[in-house]
This record gives C-alpha cells, sequence and structure tokens, in this order.
C-alpha cells in the first residue's frame, strides 16, 4: 500500500465509549443541562478522538503555500508575487496569523508544497516543493495525478512530523495568490452545484474580474471533466499544492487521532477533498469561522460541521483556525476544571 | 445632580478623529482590505472609545448577583437557594465563569446585589445588597424606584472602583435564579415585541411551565404599566437587581470611556435599559455571544449590535462575555503588531 492508502486506511471512528464517558462527566457540572452548547459538544467530540479525557498538547499552525497557474487569467486582485512575499512575511513574524499564533500561544510551521520562486533555509520553513505552482487549469489540467498524490503525501508527512514533535491539535493554513479559484471548482465539481451560485470576491475582485472569473472555473470544469466519485481526479485537474498538502494535513492528523481546525475556504475545500477520500475523517475536524465567501457555508453544510465564529473575515492564512484554539481549549478546560453539582456547598458562609 | 444624571450626562460619542487614524492605519497593513472583517471594526471602536491607538489594560469580569421574588412562582428549573451557592461556587473558582476567566487572564468581582440570605466577606466579594431579593412582580413592583436607582449607582461605583485598579474592559456577568423572567418583561416593555415571541426555556424548562412563564410575565406587566419612555420605571418594576447593577456598570464604564462586553439574556436586558437611558452608551458596549434564548437575538438587533460567537449557549455568569475576551484582544495585537503592506519585502531570499 502507499502512503495515501496505508493512512486512509487507518481512520477510524470516533471512540463511542470515551464519548458516553464524558457526556456524562458534563452532565454533572455545576450548570444547567446543556447550557455550555457547543462548548460541550467540542469537549464530548475531543474525548471521543482520544477515547479519554479530553486534552489538547502543542498547538501547531501548519501553513501550506503554492501558486497557482490560473492566477495569469487575473483572477485575483493581487499579483501572483504576493505568495512568495507574504511566505517571507510569515516567517519573518509579521503577518496576520503571526500575530494571532503567538496570541494563541501556537507555533508556525510553512511547507512550500508549489511556491513560484526559490526559498533559502529558515528553522520554520518546511521544503516540499512539488513544482513551481500549478499549470494553468483554464489551459491543461493544474496538476498530473501523481503530483497530487505526491502533494497530499508531504501534507502526511509535515503532520506526522509535527505529531512526533509534540503537537496535539493543528491549525490549517494556507498561502497561494488565485487559490478561491480552484477551490470553487472542488466545491462545484464535489458538491454539484452551480459555480455562479458559490463563486465570490477572493481578495476583493468584483465586476467583470468576478464574472472572468467564474467563467473561468466553468470553463475549466466543462474542459477537464473532474470525476467527482473520483476525489484525487478533482484535486489534480481544478486543485492546488496547497490544497493537496492540507488534504494530507488532514488524513494524517486523522489517522492518528488527532483534531485538526479547518479555516475558511481554502482549508474547506481540503477538508472536502479529505472526507470524499474517508468521510470519517470528518470526525476529527473542528469548524472554526463562517468565511465572508458565499460558498463556504455551503462546504460546511455539506461537510456537516457549523462554524462558532462569525466575524466576517476571508484573509485565510489559517486566521480563523488559529481564533477557534481558545475556544477549543476553553472547552477541554472546562471539562476538567469545573465544580460537579455535587460539590456545591451548602454551608451559610460562602466562600468558606 | 445625583450621581446617576452626572453619569449619564458624562457618557459622550466615539472619537471621530480617533476611528479614522484607526482605519488609515488598518488599511496599510499587510493583509486586502477588509478581510479581517469584525477584528478590524473590533479595533476601530476601541480607537473611538480611547481617542488614540486601541489598547486593553486590566480584565475584569463583574458578576452580579441577586434574587427574584418571583422566583417563588416556579418559573426556573432551579430552586431559588441556588444563586446564593453559585456565588459561593464564584468565590471558590469553580464556577464555569471561573474556568473561562483565568483561561483568558481575567479577574473575577462578585457583587452582592440582592442576593436572599447573607454572605460572609471575600476578597473578590462586593457587598451592595439593597434587599434580600426583588418583591414577586406577580403581585408588586420588583422594586421601588429608589431602590432601583440605587442598585443603578452600586453599579456605577463597583465598575469606577476596578476602573480605578486597573481595569480596562469589563465584562458583563450576572447571577440570579428566575432571572430570565424580568429579562423578558425588560425586552417586551422596551422593545414592544409580544412576550411570546421572545420567551425562553431558561435553565431548561417547557410545557406547562413555559407557558406558565409567559402568563406571569404579560400579567406583570398589564398589571404595572411600565413605561417604555422611562426606563427606570419599566426596570423597578419588571426588573432585578442584578439588572440594575448591570446598567451601572455599562453607564459607569461608558461615562469614564471604557468598553464593556455585554453576556447573554440578562446583561442584555440591562444594556437595553442602559441605551434606553443614554443612547451613546451603545458606542461602549461589545457583543459576544448570540444566545440559545430566543430573545436574545431581538435584543441585538434592538441595540445594532452583531455578535460573533455562535456556540448555543445560555449560561449567563458571564461566560460568553469572557470568551470574548480573547478575540477583542487579538484585535489590538492585529493592529499594533502586523507588518504593512509596505513592509513586504521584495528580496528574493525570503526570511532574510
Amino acid at each position: 500500500m502507499t502512503l495515501l492508502e496505508k493512512t486512509i486506511a487507518a481512520i477510524q471512528p470516533l471512540d463511542a465509549a470515551g464519548m458516553e464517558a464524558a457526556k456524562g462527566r458534563i452532565s454533572s457540572l455545576a450548570k444547567p443541562r446543556g447550557s455550555l452548547g457547543v462548548l460541550e459538544d467540542i469537549a464530548v467530540k475531543l474525548a471521543g478522538i482520544h477515547g479519554k479525557i479530553p486534552y489538547i498538547g502543542g498547538k501547531v499552525v501548519i501553513i501550506i503555500a503554492g501558486d497557482h497557474g490560473v492566477a495569469e487569467e487575473g483572477v485575483s486582485a493581487y499579483p501572483q508575487d504576493f505568495t512568495i512575499k507574504m511566505v517571507d512575511t510569515f516567517l519573518k513574524g509579521g503577518a496576520a496569523v503571526n500575530v494571532l499564533a503567538r496570541h494563541a500561544g501556537a507555533e508556525i510551521v510553512v511547507v512550500d508544497m508549489g511556491v513560484k520562486g526559490s526559498l533559502g533555509n529558515h528553522a520554520s520553513l518546511r521544503h516540499s516543493k512539488i513544482k513551481f505552482g500549478t499549470d494553468n487549469m483554464l489551459f491543461k489540467p493544474a496538476m498530473t495525478r501523481e503530483e497530487a498524490v505526491r502533494a497530499v503525501e508531504c501534507g502526511i508527512e509535515a503532520a506526522r512530523e509535527e505529531m512526533e514533535k509534540g503537537a496535539g491539535i493543528l491549525a490549517l493554513g494556507e498561502m497561494g495568490i488565485g487559490n478561491t479559484t480552484p477551490s470553487t471548482a472542488i466545491l462545484a465539481s464535489l458538491a454539484g452545484v452551480p459555480v455562479e451560485g458559490v463563486v465570490g470576491r477572493g481578495t476583493g475582485i468584483d465586476g467583470e474580474i468576478l464574472e472572468g472569473k467564474c467563467r473561468i472555473i466553468n470553463t475549466a470544469i466543462e474542459k477537464h471533466s473532474p470525476d467527482p466519485r473520483d476525489p484525487l481526479d478533482v484535486l489534480a485537474k481544478v486543485g492546488g499544492l496547497e490544497i493537496a498538502g492540507l488534504v494530507g494535513v488532514i488524513l494524517g492528523s486523522a489517522a492518528k487521532r488527532t483534531p485538526v481546525i479547518m479555516d475558511g475556504f481554502i482549508s474547506g475545500a481540503a477538508a472536502m477533498l479529505a472526507a470524499a477520500l474517508r468521510p470519517e475523517c470528518r470526525d476529527y475536524i473542528f469548524p472554526s469561522h463562517l468565511s465572508m465567501e458565499p460558498g463556504h457555508g455551503v462546504m460546511l453544510d455539506w461537510l456537516g460541521l457549523k462554524p462558532i465564529i462569525h466575524m466576517d473575515m476571508c484573509l485565510g492564512e489559517g486566521t480563523g483556525a488559529v481564533l477557534a484554539l481558545h475556544i477549543i481549549e476553553a472547552a477541554v478546560k472546562i471539562f476538567n476544571e469545573m465544580a460537579t453539582l455535587d460539590e456545591l456547598s451548602t454551608c451559610k458562609d460562602p466562600g468558606c
């Protein structure tokens, strides 16, 4: 079996007994039943992942970067070299995701899966370049199937290495100018929805450019006929290298019973592909925010996940996922630190 | 002028120049314009509050506790002595809000504004008891107008003292068995909506008990005719002591240009009363979560505030407000720590 096949086969359902035990503990806590809502659900899901009391462990954001041939069609408000500039900014610590990761006490690892340009060495940079950006899907498939599989496997390896170093939860981040275009194509292909209903403004395009983006996605899907029953075919033909890497991170984490936090529209496309390859991996994915991209809600519905943060964000990088880390940790602390109803004092001298 | 009158008169609009300067800084940051959504709005609002670059300062949760005469009608799933038991639990550190406050790095102050029972001394407890619970509003007004004003002024003083000790942001919390009943009455009175459309399950009641709660609220409103143009009349007749205290905390914070974070349904009723007394105080209120109580969304709409956390919570205590602290701090850090577009490197050796 290949690494990808072995990883997919290793993904198991949640531990039902662990979840039942967690529900029992939660119903004993000093609060009305169910009154902490999704905080309770998060603790139960973590208990199902770990098969015992929920915990977090090391917090790591894996940001995968890759360029897109289709960017030459002008589908983004930014020139392609912003991908490498932002990778540089991640490594220097000045991007939004760096600020939020420091705030959440999380480390950042950047993976070059296909940036158009050469990157030097850096302690936080992992070299996994498959090629210098995908091909322009308007004319040919973005990748070969072999390239797509290699990128997924590099994502699996990145996740595995971080888990071996102590990561207990992984937040998904990405960078790639133009990458809402392949993500929309993946969504339309897998969910069978019209591109017109889910295409969005990405970094801020509108009018004719938005119409052009929609036309390009439709043309690429028509030309390459990605097969929705074959997620790797969809990924190769209309996907992206960083999206493939994120698919690998999700599968690799789920295979090792480790939670991953989905970010916005790009990581949502990766989550759809991962779920199409192995539906059980959804049990290991925690949603974070609801993006401004109109297709994001469609993705979340398709995945059966409900976002917890509604802040009209659409930056990517992992910014929404990292914000959710605090809330997921809060759920663990609620589970482990709260008094039970039985412990409520009956004494007349409060604080005693 | 009384303390309440002076406080109301001191509340001023946001600083427009400070907000414009903040918008300028945010548009220079290394990200697409508007892509951090509400995180950007939070930073701008804080700049408008402080008239300069946003900051946070000390984080304090003020939990105000009080009992309700109407609880004897069986409007809650819990007996009335849970109020004092939970106050005891707050002081011992075992309640949900304690866990979340520690997680957020916030301190807790508990104010006894009207618990039915005597409380000893504790470093985190403030004694401001007006009386041993409100009167049963099914038969008589919950308080006299004088009691209501005194409770509001005690809230103003509690906020002032915390700000003097270094609090830069206050999260609103409360405890009082039965207090969704007066909160619903306040909402219905001020917004002019039918009780039937906004009454909720509180700590978990349903069926006949829920119908009874609805009938009791309607009867109390009919009997006392609270005047929606006179918020203190509404507060006195169908309100609560802890709700009055929260009104004071909101007004006191706004008067000193200090942000307050609204929690769920009870603090929402207090925010409505504060806004009815002085509309400008809404500029100092940050919404946090959207509660499961069906009337909470109506309150937020009425206030013109949009919740950021959607987690089906309905515990109160300040649990939602405290969860939002991390996000509000994140907005400040984004503003102060992110690289600007001009700073993006053009060098070919990222990380250099």
